[in-house]
């Protein structure tokens, strides 16, 4: 029987590459002003910083194929650690980029989850 | 100049691989009573369960590579989170495996730290 970390790590990332690839500007609502990114080794932190990278990114469409989510609770923030690996084509490109992906999702006071920490890098092969 | 987060995600990232490749018995030294690993999708609780996994991984010797090495504080642990990918080279075989891992270490009393979770996940190409 799949566990409640495995639950809540595997509709948080549906949820995720969901408005990644569909919504892009409401990804914003899933950080906070204590969130941390680290995007190819560069840092940003906050929502906005957060969101304007997003926003700049060099593509407009793509879409995220998840091949395996891995979640683990953090017992001291009551959170949870999500591994994530899969790949993302960008529109009109045949080729995919494996990538890989962990956040660490911290409890919020409405009940839902935020991202504290997120950091993301593609796989070179 | 480099943050001490980074620094400390560094020095650990050098420590780890070195035993795992040098003397991987040792490796349990890392971990503690709470501690979580996720190895390819396999779950082990505890430094006794997750060191039987180590000793019987099904190779002696092996050589990791370390490719990126990117760390964040986790300030709600006093820890950090430590995300890494590389590859992984056998004894005896020429193939190197691509991998990517996370780490999230606590501070231990005695001013050290410790792995709270560890996910690991070869990366098919």
């Amino acid at each position: 029987m799949e566990d409640q970390t495995e639950l809540v790590g595997k509709t948080f990332v549906g949820h995720y590459y969901h408005l990644f690839d569909n919504d892009r500007a409401s990804l914003s609502s899933l950080y906070q002003p204590t969130s941390m990114l680290t995007f190819e080794g560069q840092k940003f932190f906050g929502v906005d910083d957060i969101s304007t990278k997003f926003n700049q990114l060099p593509f407009d469409q793509c879409r995220h194929m998840i091949s395996t989510i891995d979640s683990q609770p953090c017992p001291s923030t009551g959170g949870l650690l999500i591994f994530v690996s899969g790949s993302l084509q960008l529109a009109g490109e045949d080729h995919h980029l494996r990538f890989s992906q962990m956040f660490h999702l911290i409890p919020t006071p409405r009940g839902s989850f935020a991202v504290q920490n997120d950091i993301f890098r593609l796989n070179y092969g």
